[in-house]
């Protein structure tokens, strides 16, 4: 199984109802993109451990199964209009699990 | 279910053989940590998408099992002596799954 994890911080003006449409758009992810096992993500939880806003874990068959996401246009219309206004930084690892 | 997720980058000098020993290491710290419900963790697999070297993601029941996985003097030891020593940058998130 091939695993994405990508993790986010927000611009100091990224109000909660911007994070809000970015967690509805992610929650449609899995209903468009196919290729999609597992699939959960959220904000921190301010537990004093991180150094992030939020967190997105998400599963497929293999890199192939990744790369059709990344490159699905419903994922990339989710970058562009809900992410890209928002987000300050991004950090992103894939590997086998 | 609380989710830990952690990605590293690593110093320019850490060698292969110092990031298996750091894996090694994690793969005790669910022999040594009840608290841990599931642990994954591995090396970037270098598909294009990443901009960090490696993942950890880690499941406790909620935030008092994290804690007691953070404070843990097994997991303690673990940073200090083979991840300290390789470790450029850290990002990472606690969230609710």
């Amino acid at each position: 199984m091939l695993r994405h994890v990508a993790l986010f911080c927000w611009k100091l003006d990224a109000s909660e109802s911007d994070v809000r449409a970015f967690s509805d758009g992610l929650a449609e992810m899995p209903v468009q993109i196919p290729e999609i096992r597992s699939y959960r993500f959220g904000p921190d939880a301010s537990l004093g451990g991180s150094n992030d806003d939020f967190a997105l874990v998400a599963d497929f068959d293999d890199a192939a199964g990744y790369q059709r996401y990344a490159e699905h246009p419903a994922h990339r219309h989710l970058i562009a209009t809900l992410l890209m206004p928002i987000v300050a930084g991004r950090h992103a690892v894939q590997y086998e699990v």
